[in-house]
């Protein structure tokens, strides 16, 4: 029996879901009598139609995982582009790795978990779970941002000033349009990744500074802690939707803190949602329940939801519900970007 | 401040989903294009598409957990009554505490995980993690199930012998109509709960013996098994949704190797899905893979799906999408129960 | 490449682990100025001690997963022998396929989970996550359970009672001393499975009654919750060590509700501590938290800790503790089998 | 009922486990021949002493999850010390808001995770599930950071570069002596903290930068990932020591792609144990299988193994394991810090 080719390995693209393309309200409004996980779902639709519907409320996406690959690319998308979304936080290998990369005309494909691994290595295939992706089309990516890295004056940058020259870039040449970085750059919605170098752009910048050892660009995470503190302060009102956990959630309810030891008083979160498979019970950030948040004056207590389960079954049916409820309708866009110009 | 009384707290019925209302098809397949649980739970309701096509097939659904409480009970009536399910194997609590609970006119209500159990003990509320139950309530359906008890011949019963009987009082005295045990006593789908006793019809039928020492009935969980591998022989191919895991899910898949230790050749499962959140790695049958099944020469590799979630969250996709598919309206009924009379 | 023979895949055997023959109190009381999981295991052996400790409780162990043969089988026998546990409530795997089983002299061999599951098929070697078994063997076992069978008396019979005759058959014929089932019998101490039929001694008692279609032994499962509510009610004072959930977990501490149906005014279990992965957020009662029971009646809060982990790294910790601590050196044996002489 | 007091509330504090105290031996090696996460643990314990015993191998400490401040701080000093760890990569919490915090004079205490969180935030007491911490002294420890932040030429810091300055302010200052910072500080072991700002620490530089708008010092992520990536291709064969995921698993994971980009030849990490509790289903790397990594060509598969528990309750018993086996002795240090000198 001979191998598996590369091309066979990588024949079925990921479709990303279009929440504009069903109306999941009757479900969602169905599952609001129910009890368990289904409930919570629909509560945690409910609580960010109550953000979209406020007013003096700025929202905030953390996202973590790979649910950007898994096929939730186009929802993070639709919700920047129809003002659901005034700002981004993220990890580096949600918005390079996957959502630069496909802008650049990339794709990811379907996979099984139950695979030898090692003959993926031989290929250089990368697996996430049951998802495929292309190595070198990976290091094409890796060295598009290096490419945007040396064209800019050396000097500190927050990974939001960085990401803004890859929407620029992207506005020029990408291949695929609608991307959500190409998207947050003309929408001037910012995007944070605070641990920027743990992905592919980290893999560009590691090569930039080794080519550039005296003069080079950095990335001051300290910067992008101050600017979102300053959006927060900006924004007072403000809701959360996380999707996982990790260093985005943390970041964001950080704000609250930072903005209260520079002297302001801002509110915690008012809303918060938050889906995740994480397990409570190890202490980490990623799993911590939006209740313990309200202990570190993070996240008000009464519209706060969690969800427990894996997003890609949940994310779709909760953003289609707000989409087709229309309150985003009558949002006005927040344009953050433009506090930093 | 006064504390809450049973009336506040008993306020909020839940309320069971009802599939036909809404039509899940285009969300299903669109997950289908996606990763992670998505793309599972499009594939466990695409292989149960397929055991409602397959004119050989017989479907057991095997039933643990409380999701017949929690807002999934008309679902289970539903695939009943239009010929979805050919045999049910299900815990006591499902079937009696819940679903002939309500048949007698008892609710289900909606609650809080943070809550002072100390409280609703003293209340007489019983809580399942979101969901409360009127303790008296409760205790009315033991009596409910004693008076039958009382009212039969004294012998060896199979729980399924038993439930029809059940299934018989609720055609004379229900109050809601349409319960699962009902449905399935008039559609001739038989009803087995392996482990008996463990719940409220426990608690009837220990009043039953403890009252009647010399002359009493005997739930005989043998004559189950016995019964169970019957219809295995009989029905030849066969697939299994489960909800859940537990005793309903083990015992309907050792039904393949207790027919082939009485000397017939009948296949293992061919289709099989199964939603559970049960962790694979503690070795339990609940969370053990439909993989590891076919060791045991259980369940065929090839249309087997575990879909790690909730099921609240993902049963009412995956049961929409079969009941609008419609392939359930060429289905002939196989009436199991009449093998047995 | 050959594929690999069965002799090969079974080779290595499960060693039982011997909880006297190292001391974990140093481990333990460390583990008690700690926070997350390592403090719930210590204060679970500190209410383990406490039990054995308090002359008025007796102590019931509820038993299920596949700890047994995952190499804790040793541990339960210890616990029984010297008086640490007065009653067994436990799955039929637990009791019969995999205790039962060794006494028979058959064996339990490490695995692997990443495996061809098709190739043990048809070798005939069942798979618990990474342990596998004989199918042969087991057939066996199924056999020696059916001979049993055959030379009882044929009327209903609780699971106590036949699992007793199993302890007698084995005291003349077991190949492997210090079983479960022989030692329980030899101390008196009762063993309910109140699925029985859900096991290695289901597949035997089918072929009984198969093979004898008229006279036959039949398992009672109510007369298990009368039998197991008399030593509730004996023994007032009461605490439940659980490894596991499922049925075992529910019928023990139905106990409480069933005494009380019957007019009997018994105390709530007093001390409780469940060893678990199971996910709170199914409403399983597996996974429901000892909290959640006090709403029921069931546990009183105070004494209840909940073990979130594997039990196979945790057990030993606490079963060694307590072993070490001593206590059950003053426990007199309740003797609970003779209730029913 | 008056309420509790924040002196009532932080009364017991957390006493970090000694795994010299006691020696875990005789557990972890019965445990070998056990199943399910017994033989995981023990199988991971003797890899950790594979490394050590491979002259040849650099060993890397990943560290997310709020281990330390749970009880495991020591542990982490204890492999310090005696050249079991030859670099640190961690979570800014665990680094500053735990360890440095502690060196500071500050305590962690014991806590319920059933409180009311309303009233600890009241209280400026912060919860991490059951362990609490005071808000005071955390705004403390950001000051002392900020102190010396302010006390350095601006210009770009690696997290390292600003953690060594961390060690160097404790060899001055420190009230508790043998934190891990300090310790690591002395033996020339660097510590990164890829996501440094998300921490206490990004509180006190959010502060500086704030303070001096023009001339300050900034974290240069990438230059963290750059001096890792050094560390990896001078130490050529590599092990890694995983507790939690997060940024930190797959940072060290990614410097065997930084090295291969940047033209150098290294091997994967030829060891790897992994405890988590992150659930393998969501594709979030916390979770993703060492199995998987090796698609990435990070991770070699054969000496890899991953432990399914909260670390508190296993990593006890897999340090002192190793502790107390002693291959450490002949180990020399590695002495990475004075790379960059």
């Amino acid at each position: 029996m001979s191998k598996k080719t590369k091309k066979e390995f990588l024949k079925e693209q990921i479709k990303h879901i279009d929440i504009k393309s069903f109306d999941s309200r009757p479900i969602v409004e169905a599952m609001a009598g129910m009890s368990f996980t289904a409930r919570d779902l629909a509560r945690a639709a409910e609580i960010y139609d109550m953000m979209l519907k406020d007013k003096n409320c700025a929202i905030f996406l953390a996202l973590a995982g790979s649910t950007s690959s898994a096929g939730c690319m186009q929802i993070y998308v639709d919700l920047v582009k129809n003002n659901m979304i005034d700002a981004v936080i993220a990890t580096g290998a949600s918005i390079v790795d996957m959502d630069f990369f496909e802008a650049l005309g990339f794709k990811h494909y379907k996979g099984s978990p139950n695979v030898d691994d090692n003959l993926l290595r031989d290929l250089y295939i990368d697996r996430i779970y049951d998802t495929y992706i292309d190595e070198e089309q990976l290091q094409a990516c890796d060295q598009a941002v290096k490419k945007i890295a040396d064209s800019l004056e050396p000097k500190p940058y927050s990974s939001r000033e960085f990401i803004l020259k890859m929407g620029e870039y992207l506005s020029k040449n990408s291949k695929k349009k609608e991307s959500l970085v190409e998207t947050a750059f003309k929408k001037n919605v910012p995007i944070f990744c605070p641990a920027f170098s743990d992905s592919s752009a980290g893999l560009g910048l590691v090569c930039h500074q080794w080519k550039n050892p005296e003069k080079h660009i950095s990335i001051d995470s300290v910067k992008d802690f101050l600017e979102l503190t300053k959006i927060k302060i900006k924004a007072k009102a403000s809701g959360v939707l996380m999707i996982g956990g990790g260093v985005p959630k943390n970041f964001i309810q950080d704000t609250v803190v930072a903005a209260e030891v520079l002297g302001y008083d801002v509110p915690m979160h008012k809303y918060a949602v938050q889906i995740t498979v994480a397990d409570v019970r190890d202490g980490a950030c990623s799993s911590s329940t939006l209740k313990e948040a309200s202990s570190w004056g993070k996240v008000k207590q009464g519209y706060d939801q969690m969800v427990f389960a894996e997003a890609t079954s949940v994310l779709p049916l909760i953003a289609s519900y707000v989409y087709h409820k229309g309150s985003w309708k009558n949002r006005m866009p927040r344009n953050f970007t433009k506090i930093f110009k």
